[in-house]
This record gives C-alpha cells, structure tokens and sequence, in this order.
C-alpha cells in the first residue's frame, strides 16, 4: 500500500536560478525514518509548433548538464505570476521568432518526480507567423523544422532523446486518443 | 548556432544518496559567462511488463517530491557496476515479483536535461512469472494492472502523469514506429 510521507524536518542546501535543493527527513511505518532528496522547481512549458506546411518547430541547442546539443521543442521555464499559456507564447516567440494564432495545451506531466517536483505543461501552437528571435542572453539556438514522419523517424534513431519532446512528438501521433 | 560551453569553475554543493549537486561556470562567445545549476544522476531504468492476459502492470506509490500518489511503470536507479538490462529485470522482481523471460529495449531518453544528467531507459519485459515482491525498507507500494486501452485513457484523463510512464505506453502503442 502507498502511505503518505509526513515530513519530520526539511533542511535547505542551495537557493539557486534554475533550481532550488532540500532534504527532508520522512516518517515510514513503524517508526521507521528515511531522507528525501528533493530538487524544488517553479515549473516549465514546451510548445509544439506546428507550420502551415505541416512542419514542426524544433530548437538545437548545447545542453550543459548532458554536455551535448539536443533537439527539442521550445521550451522554458515559468516566470513569477505567469500562466502557462502566456509563458508558452513567450518562449515560443522568444526562441523561435514565431506567434502563435491558436494554442492549445496537449498534456501535462510530471519530468522525473522521484526527486524533482518540476511539472511540464505542453502546448500545440497552430498557424504561425514568422518573426524575429530574440533568446536569452545565454541561449545560443538553431532552428529546424521537420515532418512528424521525419520526427517519429529521429526519436526512433535516438536523434530526439529529450523526454518533453518525445512525449508531445507521440501525443501529436496520437492526437485523438489523447485530447 | 548551437555553441558548446566551456567550464571554468566546478562546485560541488552536495553528494547524497540519489544525486549531486554542482554549479559550473561556463564560458560563452564574446566574453560573456554563465552558472549551470546540475543534478547528477547515475541513470534509471523503468520497465514495461505486459502479462500474458496483454495487461501492463504498474506501480502506485507516494512522490514525495510532488506530494502525490502517483501510477508509474516499475523504475529504479542503477546500482555501481550494473549494467541497465540486470537493472530492469532486479528492479521488476522488487516492486512487483515478477520474473520476465523476454526483456528487450525500447528506448533511451533524458528526463530534463535542463538541469539534470539523468537518463532513463526504457525496457519492454514479456513472458513474466509471478513471484514475490522484495521493496526496498522505505517502499510502499501496490500493483495496479491496466490494458493499453485504460492506460491511454489514463493519459487522457491526468491519472498518469509521470513522463517515463507515458512515454513507455505511448511508445507500445506505436511500437512498430519506434522499434
């Protein structure tokens, strides 16, 4: 049976930008106790962009933690008092150049919730308009655009290895078993 | 451009059980610096078991860090010096008692490589033997089985909302794509 984990004490390691750390100390049955590692996050959208030829959006960008460049979809973290659908059409316009005319959120999800409680909301941008980028002044990007059968291909050669952009790639796939 | 990101600092804030923390200072063009706040991770492996009646077992247990009791597919950390096939079919024999005769990859994914060097790989686990279950001492878990059909329904309905899980289900759905 699950049972809930009642926190004795909560101790905090690092405040950061990106990421917040916290250990707490949890009460099992039968008195028996345990630590949680936990890694505190304001939450984050990824947006599926989808052009009026049919191809999707893709951002390639250096990912230090993996020290790799990856191809995702756009993405980014949510600001303080933003909601999710205005974050969505931030970070699109923001890393790609394009607003989106009709947005509509696909799911939500939980990245890794064994020691982060970050929620990733994704949303499907439909008829798009160019424009010009202007990331982050750390962000260094590159777009692509590909067909969903291009995409499915990618995941299936390990060319798309990020959790966000598998899951909206296959929900797009699955549209009506999903939405 | 993508650009890859020189380190020239490392420190190390925390080591505990299941990651690290350290922040890097990087070098970017013209100059300019930045802090990448990264969560170690040694890897995860979860599992896809699917009984000989076509159901997929999951797991529900507590999250701590989202305070929820959440449906999963069987997942854990690798152990030092095991390699991810060993990982899969110790971990499916903890959580639920299984043994899988036939255990075969589907694919590799990172959780959120926005932070985290966490990898996840996903196995599909066939021909199963019932058995006894061993968790861990601070594991409290029940089975729940599922056919593909209510497992997409969950998806759908926000019932399962862990990344590897969904990525796993959808995937099965559209094995011949991805395999």
């Amino acid at each position: 049976m699950p049972i809930e984990e009642k926190t004795l004490k909560s101790e905090r390691i690092y405040e950061g930008k990106i990421i917040n750390l916290r250990v707490d100390t949890v009460e099992l049955p039968q008195k028996k106790y345990s630590k949680r590692e936990i890694v505190e996050h304001s939450g984050a959208v990824g947006i599926l962009p989808i052009t009026k030829e049919n191809k999707i959006i893709f951002v390639r960008q250096f990912r230090k933690p993996v020290e790799e460049i990856l191809l995702e979809i756009p993405a980014g973290k949510i600001e303080a008092n933003e909601s999710t659908e205005k974050c969505a059409l931030r970070e699109l316009k923001e890393e790609t150049g394009y607003s989106a005319k009709d947005i509509k959120k696909i799911l939500d999800f939980y990245t890794t919730p064994g020691f982060t409680n970050e929620v990733m909301h994704i949303y499907l941008a439909e008829n798009l308009e160019e424009g010009t980028a202007s990331p982050d002044e750390d962000e260094y990007i590159e777009l692509v655009s590909l067909s969903l059968e291009e995409a499915l291909e990618y995941i299936k050669e390990g060319k798309i290895k990020d959790s966000k952009t598998i899951i909206a790639i296959l929900t797009y796939k699955n549209l009506s078993l999903i939405l």
